[in-house]
């Protein structure tokens, strides 16, 4: 519960990844891969520093990096060089691929996949959640957790670090960017075909996505009932928090939106708390915007979230049946967040991870 | 926790709703009312039998009903009459308006506004659920409640029945229709304008709703913080169960979803359960259908609950954190059920109440 130890700024720019002079972006025609370049970019991060490298049909095209275009090149051993930073926006046999290629070479890679989360010698980091447990000065790999832990944790930390957590009740409204650019897609040509009358014709996803919901489509564990979203959500919060014993119960629903998350979360803390000390904690964090003004019904969206850096929180309130104090403390609360899939909870995270590991190295 | 005495047939049919030779709808031009219509048309209602009474700006329009056409009339006294039913399908004002040139007639009226739901001596029924706990043979007015209320207990009741409940945490997922056809139409124009890459315009709804979810619009009680739309989930299901302490924590949200909501539900059982007690409760309990495929990710949709009569309920599963005794029994479940707001929210429960009256009348 002690405050984390102050971290070093966290902005992604060309002075603060100087320790990394080339920086390669695999997978960059991906939903990711496009938001990580975006994100060099307005860092100020010069084309010449940035290396693409894509699959074998991707071989020869060229990306757009401002008014510059990079030509992406095809993943070899070559590619990871010493001091060099490599962000892996591809899928885990790729991200398995990359490591063995980089074995050895000096070169860091910050995974996005799901490829490592799960070793224990693998950081896995929400900066500003525990980006000060780490010595990333000499660290090769990297992860990001899964980006409805990440929203989740940025969130919730503050109160975890003012109140403790003991449990989270936490039902999700998945943006279709988790699945890539083809779910991205899908969901329009699907809203499209669906105005025009058309019968759906899903590919990427298990079921209709105009104008529907449904559970995430990962895999379902027979043993347990969830799905292979629950499970990180569950697995990642215990292991970033470091407490194999907090209580999360999660629900992962799609739903037809673009590229933001949002999340609806009952809290129940270890120490009773009154509203004002909630919203104080949560309006000090870093990475947070609170959005919660009553009277308008103005509060975090989808919409609202997109392309922001922060996590947006709202809808802030004590639960309705919780045990209250004399001091209108309790140990309930709910609020409702949002934040943009492929930032936060994928690019700008790992952009984040390295600017860390940077700062480390100087 | 007694079983609720055995129910008549809530089939909506013209023999079972022949102690009624009338029947008015009140908004057939509304969302709800044309489902109304539709229902008494499939339930083989002659059009004889049926009176459609609209605004100002409807009266001398023709609704459709069939291969006939029913002719709107204005508001008056002379429309409620003896042994007359009268579904009202409009919003509070007219309701009440309703209620008060009904009064003395002999008239049953079954509202689906909020205009009276919190009136101790008029029912609130959801026929499944306490459709036995009321003398409807005299009842002149009974009333729906909310559309999220009604699928939540309809799929819940079962298990309240067999091991009591004591706490409810819900998220929902809601389609616009419960804004009526109006929400629906800004839904689709909206929708066609975002892919199109207009600027939203909403009107309807205070945010977008192309692409994107929003905390429910209703207005938010500064004291709670609950927005109206949870504050009715609570009040209601404390009410319909006659139980007064059941613990509710509902967060509302509306989805780009045209009639049917979802809800994800984790509850608190005062009896553990294993698995199989709990999916046999659920299967053999009317007004559900069990929709729970692990090994295909099939489980409830808004698209599947369509035009469907009954709730579907599925992804049933332990809470991960819960305590487990040694038979695999717990307390703690989560469900996620999706049924339609305009069929079972609205319409057909406005319906089977009356079959429920009806069958005490003969």
């Amino acid at each position: 519960m002690a405050p984390t130890d102050p971290l070093p700024s966290l902005a992604v720019t060309a002075a603060a990844l100087a320790p990394f002079p080339t920086i390669t972006v695999v997978g960059p025609t991906g939903a990711v891969g496009r938001e990580v370049l975006d994100l060099l970019l307005r860092g100020g991060v010069p084309a010449a520093r940035i290396r693409c490298i894509g699959p074998d049909r991707a071989v020869g095209t060229q990306v757009p990096y401002g008014a510059a275009q990079l030509a992406v090149e095809s993943l070899r051993a070559e590619v990871f060089v010493r001091d060099g930073l490599a962000l892996l926006c591809a899928d885990a046999d790729t991200a398995r691929s990359c490591r063995e290629l980089a074995r050895g070479s000096g070169c860091m890679l910050v995974d996005n996949s799901a490829a490592f989360r799960t070793e224990p010698d693998v950081p896995l980091v929400v900066p500003e959640v525990n980006g000060s447990e780490f010595d990333l000065a000499a660290c090769e790999l990297a992860c990001n957790p899964n980006c409805s832990t990440i929203l989740l944790l940025v969130a919730l930390h503050p109160l975890r670090r003012a109140f403790g957590i003991e449990e989270l009740v936490v039902a999700t409204y998945q943006a279709v960017s988790g699945a890539g650019a083809a779910g991205i897609e899908e969901l329009f040509a699907e809203t499209r075909s669906a105005l025009d009358g058309a019968p759906p014709a899903p590919r990427v996803f298990p079921e209709p996505c105009a104008f529907n919901v449904w559970s995430h489509e990962s895999p379902i564990d027979p043993a347990t009932g969830l799905n292979g979203e629950e499970a990180k959500l569950v697995a990642e919060s215990r292991r970033i928090w470091g407490d194999p014993r907090l209580r999360v119960s999660p629900t992962c629903v799609r739903v037809p939106v673009v590229r933001a998350h949002t999340e609806a979360v009952r809290v129940t803390l270890h120490t009773a708390a009154r509203e004002a000390e909630i919203r104080a904690a949560l309006a000090r964090a870093a990475g947070i915007r609170v959005v919660d003004d009553r009277a308008h019904n103005d509060f975090p969206t989808p919409r609202k979230a997109m392309a922001c850096d922060e996590v947006l929180v709202g809808r802030i309130r004590r639960d309705p049946c919780a045990e209250v104090g004399p001091d209108g403390a309790s140990r309930t609360w709910s609020l409702l967040l949002s934040g943009d899939q492929l930032r936060k909870g994928a690019a700008l995270n790992a952009l984040q991870v390295a600017v860390l590991a940077a700062a480390a190295r100087r």
